[in-house]
């Protein structure tokens, strides 16, 4: 009898955890914006920080560093040791959380019970690749001087940060994504069933809101990138130019995030 | 006779070089003082990050990650694991840093040629032992809740980031008190000579200037903590308590700064 009732004890409190796990009760479309909003301070920061280096060419150059038993460069090494450790310490385990690398090994500490508020093949769901792409050949350079000062690896360190801030931002988009299906997932059924990626893309598209994240990028990196001093503030002058700042956000991180909306989507219903 | 002149100009090149890397010609007081609060920034960029994350004690935990062939924490791992990259990347070849770790590996890329600025023996002073201590048993409590939301790898490589911009901003005391030194050595020459600890201490304390370097960093804290809104910006509301900010300056960094300065001193003339 008391086994028995033990039993049914045990059971109600995992099917409240399996519950609480599926639900993912954390995420709204409210929430998803607010965390949107908090990471364009970490991202402002991040860039601000980059630029306390100048470009340091050699970071990236594969016949700088020639690291035994490595192909690639110094960033490349950075970038793929960092993620392994960081792997192996459960980092990816969260589904707000999206490597560079693939063949990551498994992580090696408990696995902390994420809510899981996407569906399944949100995993599969990976623009890396293409963020790595855009923000060496794009972003990166409108941003930092053409000079060199020899500090490589804090250079790849900073870099790393500030691509983990931007890959995070950008995968949110499933995030945002499913929070809009759940909303209306009426609107969105017959799009994805057509595979129509172009009225998909304009469902969710808002452009007043997108606006306003643009401007207000602009105006963190006023904020945040000016001189604080105790006499006077030195206004207009900052330590990255808020036009590029907002220019990062208005080219390539809303419109990534808005094609990984797209890819979520597509696979939705799977 | 072609021959000759081409060895005086190689010789003279290389006089000069030489002449350049022990000048240290990019280091004056005022360029150390400029550092110093740029770094400010940093450390509060940092500071506001870490807070980002509740606690997390996990991260901490030595019984909670149980990693193969290493004994420590989540967060101790993460710290040897990324050092020993970066080590390898030749971080700590820049006199400017130092590593919280002893037995790092060597640097694997060429030698990048800093500027020598320092005395040779500078390179034995390093606190991080203390500041590591410092930092998770009096600081970190200060501005993080006790809350634990699962992120233990990113909250270690955000205490890093932070410490390891705390470590270079203490440490840079090395660079304060060389520039003190080389302006005036005769007032600190019998001084370091009678091993006077008090007296050096005194000497180069200048009560006014740590004022205004309390104050800075608390107004930098509700800058760059502040919610920023295109509406109106939410005043009095920060990401982190400034006065906690500033008390982590006029408790433990300024003063562990000092210690660096009176340490090197110490030895600068062996």
């Amino acid at each position: 009898m008391m086994l028995r009732f033990l039993l049914v004890v045990v059971m109600l409190i995992s099917c409240t955890d399996t519950y609480k796990m599926v639900k993912g009760d954390e995420y709204t479309l409210e929430s998803v914006r607010a965390s949107l909003i908090r990471q364009e301070d970490t991202i402002v920061f991040n860039v601000i920080e980059r630029a306390r280096f100048p470009l340091n060419s050699p970071t990236y150059d594969q016949h700088y560093a020639s690291i035994p038993n490595f192909s690639g460069s110094l960033f490349d090494f950075i970038l793929n040791q960092t993620e392994d450790i960081q792997a192996k310490m459960g980092r990816y385990i969260n589904p707000e959380e999206n490597s560079y690398e693939e063949n990551l090994p498994v992580s090696l500490v408990p696995h902390y019970n994420f809510s899981q508020f996407l569906h399944p093949t949100a995993a599969s769901v990976n623009i890396n690749k293409s963020i790595r792409k855009v923000y060496f050949h794009e972003m990166l350079p409108l941003f930092v001087t053409s000079k060199d000062d020899g500090n490589y690896a804090q250079t790849a360190t900073s870099d790393l940060s500030l691509l983990q801030a931007i890959s995070r931002r950008i995968h949110y988009g499933k995030f945002v994504a499913e929070a809009k299906f759940k909303e209306s997932p009426h609107d969105y059924e017959p799009l994805i069933r057509a595979k129509d990626k172009k009225s998909l893309m304009k469902l969710l598209t808002v452009k007043s809101v997108e606006d306003i994240v643009v401007k207000r990028v602009e105006k963190k990196a006023m904020v945040f990138g000016q001189k604080v001093s105790l006499d006077h503030d030195v206004k207009g002058k900052y330590k990255v130019d808020p036009a590029i700042v907002s220019r990062l956000y208005l080219d390539w991180i809303i419109p990534l995030t808005k094609d990984v909306e797209v890819e979520y989507l597509l696979r939705r219903l799977d």
